[in-house]
This record gives C-alpha cells, sequence and structure tokens, in this order.
C-alpha cells in the first residue's frame, strides 16, 4: 500500500478516520464538524513541501495503524521507558509528576497529574477531554489557523488526536514545569495532536515537550499544531525538545496571540537527523508585549530543518528576538527565515542566527526578514556562519584536551547560551547527545 | 491605445521593432537571430513584478515613439542640457569629454571620445556600432543571461537599442572615469540599452552612468543590461546614479564574471521617485576575486526599490560584500535581498544593510541570505533599521543648528560612507539632493 494515492481516496481515507475518531471519542457535534472543514478544505488547499512531496503516502500508511490506548505507565512501550530514562525522567518524574503527560502515536497514555492542582486553577487535560469538559476550548480551538491555509493545515484539521489543553487561571504560577512527550512507534502514521494552552492575566507556567521515536520506525509525519494565548501580563515557557531518527518528518505548526505586557518564550532543541519544517508559525505582540524564539540546532546526518517564524509587533513598545545557532555536521542541512514586523510605535526587535560547519557537505542558508513601517521602531538582525577557530581549538588543545574533547567543549560552549530556560536534567542529557555526536559516536 | 494588449498583439509589435532596428542598424544577421529568439521566448517566459504587472502596456505605447538620432552636442534637449549642468557635467566634460557618451531616448547621441585612447587600448563605442565592428563582441553578447528567464529579458533581447561597448586592454589603467548618461524624454517607452564591459587582465577603468528623465514624462520603462567580464587581475568600478521622477520604472539587469584575483565595484545611487526592481543581478567570483555592491538609497515619495543580488563566491578566498543604506522618506517602500554563496574554501561574504525611515508611511524590508557548503568560509550579515535618534539630534541643536540643518548633517553622515568610488562632483551634487529632499524642497 505504499503507492501514491489520488486525492479521491486519499478523501476516502480521511473521512473514515474522521468518522472513526468522532465514534471513539464521542466526541461534541462542534468538533466532528470542524474535522469535516478540514476535509472539504484538503482538495484545494495549497501545498509545497521541501522535503515531503507525497503527503498522500503518508495518509494511505495512516490508515493502516490501530490507534491504541494505553491508560497506566505499567503500560509503556520499552521504547518509551528507556527514552524516559535517557531524558532523567525517572527522576523528573518523582518531583513533577503533577506534570507529566505522555502520547504515544495517537493515544494519550499518561495523563496523571494531580487532581488538588486543577482545584488551584491548572488544567492539563487530553485534547479529546477537554473538548468535552470545558467549553472555553470551543472558543480558542483552530482560531489562530484557518483549515484552508494548506493541505497540512486542512488534514490536521481532520485528522487531529491527542494533544493537550493546558489552562492556567488568572494569577496562578505554575511552580514546576509539566511535561508532555510525544513518542512514534509505528512507520508511516500521521500523529497530529492539538495543543491550545491558554494563560489568564498574570499567570506563568512551563510546558516541556519531548519528541523521539524508536530507531526502527519508517518515514512517519509528526504534525503537531499549537495554539497558545496568553492574556495582560501572563508568561509562558514552551520548550521543544525534538530527537528524532532520519525517517520521521516533523511539521509543527506554533502560532501565539501574545497580549499586554505578556510574554511567550519558545525554545526548540533540535538534535538527531529527522527532517523538519517548522512551518509557518505566527506570533502577534500586544503592546508591551514579549516573544523570544530560541532555536538550538545539531544536525547529523541527513538532518533537514527549516526553521521560519514570523512576528508581528502590533501594540506599542512590543518587543520580539529570534535567535539561532546550529551545529551542522555530516550532510546536514540547517534554514532559518525569521521575519519580524514593526507595526506600531516603540517596538524592537531583533533576528540573530549563527552556525558552525563542521563538514564540508552540510549546509546552511539563512534568510531573515525585518519589515518596518514605523519610524520608530528598532530592528535588527546579526548572522554569522563559520567554523571552529583554529585558534580557540589550539589555545584548548595546548590546555591538555584533545582535539575531540576541545571540538565538544567549544560546540557547547556555543550551543548551551540559548538553552537558559532548559531544566538542568535536560541540559545535563543534551550535553550527553552532543558530546556523542562530536565524537562522532551516534 | 493605452488598453492592455494581447500577448498575440505584443510578440507583433515586438517584431515590428526588430524588422525596424534590423533594418536601420544594418545590424549582422547573429544579431538579428538573436533577436528573434528574445521574441520566441517572450510568450512561455515567467512574469511576476510587484510593480509593473503590464508589460503590455508599455509594449504598445512603446511602438508610437519614433527612434531619434541626435549626432552632436548641439542636439541636446533643453532637459538634457539643464540636466548635465545640475549634475555639474559642463565642467566635468571639459576635463572628461573623452568618455562622455550619452544615450537619449534610444539613441546615442553623443559619442565622441578621442580617438587616441582607441589606439591605447580603449573602445568605448555604441553598441550598434560595436556588434558591426568588433568580432569579440559576439562572443560576451547575452552570455551572462539566457533569453527565456523571464518577459523581461526576452524583450530586452529581442528590441535592445543603444548602449555602449566598453573595452579595455590588457595592463591598460584609464585614468578618467568614462560616463554614460541615460535620458528618457518620451511617456511609456521601453528603453533598452545593452552594456558589455570586458576588461582584460589587469586592467583599470570606472564607469559612470546618470539616468534622469524630465518631470513630464509618463510611465516609462527603462530596461537595461549590463555584461561585465573581468579577467585575471582586472579592476572595474560601476557606479550607477539614477534620479528618476515617480512615473518611471526601471529594471537594471547587471551580471558579472570577475576572474582571478579581479575586483568590481558596483555602486547604485537611488534617488529621486521612480520605481526600480534590481532584478536578479548575479556575481560569479573566481580565486582571490572581490566583488562589492554598494547600495545609496534616498526614497521620497512614492520611490520604490527592490535591490537584489547574488553572489558566488566560486573560487579559493574569493571575498564579496553587499552593504546598502537607505534613508527612506514620505511613502516610499526599500527592499533589500542580497545573498551570498559560499561555494569554495576560504571565502568570505558579508550583507549589511542599514536603514533611517522618516516617516510612518515609509516601509523597510530586509531580506538577506547566506548559503554555504563549505566548512571554512565566513559569512555574515547584519542589518539595522531604525530612525535618526533623538540624542544625536539635540546635541546638534544645542551646537546652533536647526532641526533641519541637524538632520541634513546626519542623513548626509548616514549615507556618504558609501560614496566613497563617487567623484566629487556628483558627491556634490548628491549633497544637494539630500539637502532638498530632507527640507522637504524637492
Amino acid at each position: 500500500m505504499s503507492e501514491t494515492l489520488t486525492i479521491k481516496d486519499a478523501k476516502a481515507i480521511i473521512e473514515n478516520q474522521i468518522e472513526e475518531l468522532a465514534k471513539r471519542n464521542k466526541e461534541p457535534e462542534w468538533v466532528t464538524k470542524l474535522r469535516y472543514k478540514g476535509l472539504e478544505a484538503f482538495e484545494t488547499a495549497p501545498y509545497s513541501d521541501p522535503v515531503l512531496p507525497n503527503l498522500l503516502d503518508f495518509i494511505a500508511k495512516a490508515e493502516e495503524v490501530p490507534i491504541s490506548e494505553i491508560r497506566s505507565l505499567e503500560d509503556l512501550p520499552p521504547e518509551m521507558k528507556a527514552l524516559l530514562d535517557r531524558l532523567g525522567i525517572s527522576e523528573v518524574e518523582q518531583k513533577y509528576i503533577a506534570g507529566l503527560a505522555v502520547q504515544s502515536d495517537t493515544g494519550v497514555i499518561y495523563n496523571e497529574f494531580l487532581k488538588q492542582w486543577e482545584k488551584k486553577g491548572l488544567i492539563m487535560t487530553s485534547m479529546e477531554e477537554a473538548v468535552k469538559r470545558f467549553p472555553i476550548v470551543k472558543e480558542h480551538f483552530m482560531k489562530l489557523f484557518s483549515p484552508g491555509e494548506n493541505k497540512l493545515t486542512a488534514y490536521h484539521t481532520a485528522v487531529w488526536n491527542g494533544g493537550v489543553f493546558l489552562y492556567v487561571k488568572e494569577g496562578l504560577k505554575v511552580p514546576f514545569p509539566l511535561h508532555l512527550f510525544f513518542l512514534i512507534q509505528e512507520s508511516s502514521l500521521a500523529q497530529a495532536p492539538h495543543i491550545v494552552i491558554l494563560a489568564e492575566k498574570n499567570s506563568e507556567v512551563h510546558l516541556i515537550e519531548g519528541c523521539t521515536s524508536p530507531v526502527l520506525v519508517k518515514h512517519s509525519l509528526h504534525l503537531d499544531m499549537t495554539e497558545a494565548y496568553l492574556h495582560e501580563g501572563a508568561s509562558v515557557k514552551l520548550s521543544v525538545l525534538q530527537n528524532w531518527p532520519e525517517y520521521v518528518h516533523t511539521r509543527p505548526m506554533t502560532r501565539a496571540k501574545i497580549g499586554k505586557n505578556a510574554q511567550f518564550i519558545n525554545t526548540t532543541v533540535g538534535l538527531g537527523s529527522g527532517k523538519s519544517n517548522i512551518a509557518n508559525p505566527k506570533y502577534w505582540v500586544d503592546e508591551g508585549g514579549y516573544v523570544e524564539l530560541n532555536g538550538i540546532l545539531l544536525g547529523q546526518k541527513d538532518f533537514y530543518v527549516d526553521l521560519g517564524g514570523e512576528m508581528y509587533l502590533q501594540g506599542k513598545g512590543a518587543r520580539g528576538i529570534n535567535a539561532s545557532k546550529a551545529v551542522i555536521m555530516d550532510e546536514s542541512t540547517v534554514i532559518t527565515r525569521g521575519i519580524i514586523h514593526a507595526q506600531a510605535p516603540k517596538t524592537k526587535g531583533h533576528i540573530s542566527c549563527d552556525a558552525l560547519l563542521m563538514s564540508d557537505k552540510a549546509k546552511m542558508e539563512t534568510y531573515p526578514g525585518l519589515v518596518s513601517r514605523v519610524d520608530d521602531a528598532e530592528l535588527s538582525h546579526e548572522a554569522a556562519i563559520g567554523k571552529i577557530k583554529e585558534e580557540e581549538l589550539f589555545y584548548l588543545m595546548s590546555r591538555g584536551l584533545s582535539e575531540e574533547e576541545a571540538t565538544q567543549l567549544i560546540v557547547r560552549g556555543f550551543l548551551e547560551p540559548l538553552l537558559k530556560d532548559i531544566p538542568m536534567e535536560f541540559v545535563v542529557e543534551i550535553r550527553k547527545i552532543i558530546e556523542l555526536a562530536v565524537s562522532g559516536g551516534m
């Protein structure tokens, strides 16, 4: 069943998936209706993807995968257990078990956060449950995207499954990071979790998403969509750690509305050798608001990341920073294309992009964009693509380090400044991955 | 006759133009054949232009304009006389008369440079004459472009008229700048001069192009194409001064092959309020070669410039700089999109873009691109879009300058560093234009 489908066949498969999802989830009518809007938009929506020309292949395969449901930690597949161990999660878990939700393939498998936090005003629940329990979800679901923007948004709208609703009530400052894991276990699966984050006035929360897949998976598609709404003075950190093997394609779609004096810090750590096209994220920033996008990329093998992001500084004094650092090895490719629009007085925006090319088959492209219509806004960007400076290497080697150790230290020193919002347990794990990668051990 | 033509009508008009040009110029067969290649490519060639959607309108009008020929300085139209005076040319002329060629509409009207320089190995002659006299022209004519790239290249190939061939023999260092003027006098004219520059080994030359149009001209199109070939160690400076009124569209097309250790410095000064789309220039740089693109832009009224440029650093140690400075007033728009490709070891490239927005209806967009596949190349870019700093204004005003004088001084100080290759006579004139513009007098 790996031959390419016709669009008509694909629509039939999507319609089957919608029916199955609607039946299984017993979801409200508006949810199913919205799915059909996605189906309707699918045929005519535009589609262009640099590394995934045949979306229909994935859809063909997605049909074959049974939607599994795992209800407790004991049901975890061994690969995920190993992952959690490898990422230091067993310890994190003990402290932060409240916030741990794990999604395997298309079912949320662990979702046992403490009921007392819900009483305090923190809700983190599977999206399937949220659409039934919380009327406020409907007002925020698929409001920052429209189904017909492209085939991926249309497909996501039709078959989204899993994901979470995260709600933080006014003034609540959640004292621990919440964790969300995505694990792809099956081949050719279009995993399409939908995440809505709603941070009320002056609330604070940090959500950490980890993504990986066991090495045996072939050609999978991870198609998540995140919509974040930050009310006045709210602070949301979203840290996404991706460590996909080479046959996994991710097309994360993230958009956020950042209210007056609110701040949104979105850090993406991309490791491994998967293929990501961070498709058309958008951030709208109101008066005095702040958005910061950090991209930390360590590309190996034929890793491919196309990292975009448009910021609209719409309110007076709104600020935005888009910073990326990439270490590009082997035959991997990194493309960055942040754009900042200054649309109100006293706004400030900065884009920076630094890359170390570690191989002459590695490739870096950067296309920042600045657009200003405002005479007292300040926009700037800077970029540098180069290699590790020989003086630095020689200096460290003269201090007794081997070339490998010196290189590892320089790469760490290059990437770590952007890891400031990542908890230490993860930084330790990321360091191990950097060391393994730079020593050629991965 | 201002309604839009069909493509078939346009082709018939172009064919008429070709026949008329071929007959009038008594040109060699290969020239006319090439024109027909352009005609052939015109129909299917792609076309997209942000501000000039109806190319066919210009073609319709072009038909109506008689191709005039003026043979001596006395025949100069009064507008051009005024321009030459305004640009200080009457003095320059006395010194540099050798290099002065003036093209009015589609005929080269003044082309009287000293015969002794031709004996020394400097040739600067009208392109119509060059294609007949110098076999070497054929080897270099339309070799850096292909007719079918887009409708503008196809159209240019078909109906090019005027322009010059500039040849500098091995080792000759031309001690004075050569001047070339384009003046559009008629409405809706597609002026399409073709320029070939051929700088032999270790030669040196500086060509200054001035472009303007009397204010009465409505909706004209200036579609010049420049092909420059720099052999080993050659040095070519090309300074283009554009001061078009608002209804003139310019679509200059420039490409250069820069040989081993050669250097090409291309400075564009864009004043006035015309619409330019500096369409897809390309620069290929060989081992040890150097290319520098400077853009100095002072946008007024609804000035629109889209300034591109791709550099390919193909030889070891090749270097490229793309620097632009823009002062953007009124409702004008400036877009810059330089791209540097590092394709060989030890190459270095830098893009910078600085802009002052002087009005909240002015617009700046910048999209630099860096592409590297080489692990010991160094690429970087930086940009800043902002306004005149209040501290600087206040400081100058505290020294007794009026706000207007202080602003003029800051704008001059901002733009002038890139004017280093422009002769002082022109810098003086450019200063006057800046002063008039900033004081709202234009």
